[in-house]
């Protein structure tokens, strides 16, 4: 029975995603939905993300958060615009949701819409959101056993972000162990390593969202 | 709609532990639900206090993860019984998986089951599973924001391990904010300082532990 519920919710997701998706589309917007745990450290990418592109291109940002607007108030400071959804305890972000928040953004005037989704490594995977392409943020201090413990994720994302590689030393990781297991579950994924503390890979990470947002152009 | 659902779910689920909470009191079983994000430590915490407490009571340990029987296998080798639960992906451990697991203990020798639940911050926290206690394990480099949005496990729970201490030099984590978010939403709530790497810290967990499994015995 729960999974006939799960069903039904899904369905009723999946009919919006794929009007959000069209919508996209017209404008010539790409969306990233941007994943991982919390504290993974997507806010910090995204700012040191936002100081690379905001001048290249029209960004706009969509927080998902339980509660609080602490990472939407982080964003704004980089002026670009963004809106804050609380979920109110709930552990994702649902393509409705989007959807709503899309009447509070110009959206005649973007290139890009980053969605940061509940820090969360399950549930947000399950859940289109009428994104261009997904992304996940794997923290080096969450354990090089996570890609093969939490596969969807991994599964559902065109990059793997391998965040605090500076951290490597203070700790277990095992790099080309979690490569490896990566490439398993998503044979040719892309993966980019970065230190957003000391700044290194986030070219890597930048390029490919502007080649991303160039093909939607 | 969904919230009607989600109430049908958590009755259903509600039902269930109850029993469990009944069984485990009848056999004088202390239980404890063990939750956190993915890679906040608990595996490792929990073979650390089990090298310190499996000698003066008996434990048992119930291990939750969506694939895999990696963490099984990290328990096993310190010689308590350990069940795996896979979820196939589900976010959380309810309480009829639990119930199920329990046919494969020896309920009449035991003092103490610590439930592993998936790594998750959300989701698990909503689900009682008959435990006589919630713990959360929160790692350092999570970041100190972490208590303020994701505040119904922290609520939830009577202990918070604040984890991987050895690493603050190398982060930004202001340990005297995140006790006093903590405190604001849990008040006398208990904050165990742990490193597992270092070995400190870990008494602390192990006496609480113990003090609980006293009081049900």
């Amino acid at each position: 029975m729960k999974v006939e519920v799960m069903k039904n919710i899904l369905g009723a997701n999946d009919k919006i995603a794929e009007e959000n998706r069209r919508f996209f589309a017209e404008k010539k917007i790409c969306v990233m939905n941007l994943m991982g745990s919390p504290g993974s450290g997507k806010t910090t990418l995204l700012e040191k993300t936002l100081s690379k592109i905001s001048e290249k291109i029209k960004v706009a940002v969509i927080e998902g958060d339980l509660f609080t607007a602490k990472d939407a108030e982080r964003i704004e400071r980089h002026n670009v615009p963004v809106v804050q959804i609380n979920t109110s305890g709930g552990c994702h972000l649902d393509a409705p949701m989007i959807q709503k928040a899309l009447s509070s953004l110009d959206t005649d005037n973007l290139n890009l819409i980053i969605v940061e989704n509940v820090g969360n490594l399950v549930c947000p995977a399950e859940f289109d959101v009428g994104e261009n392409f997904k992304a996940v943020v794997l923290s080096i201090t969450e354990g090089d056993d996570k890609p093969l413990k939490y596969p969807l994720i991994f599964k559902e994302s065109e990059i793997v972000v391998l965040n605090k590689v500076d951290l490597i030393p203070f700790t277990n990781f095992n790099l080309d162990a979690a490569k490896e297991d990566l490439t398993t579950i998503h044979p040719g994924v892309k993966i980019s390593e970065i230190s957003c503390t000391k700044e290194t890979g986030l070219d890597d990470f930048c390029d490919f969202i502007l080649k991303k947002v160039n093909e939607v152009m």
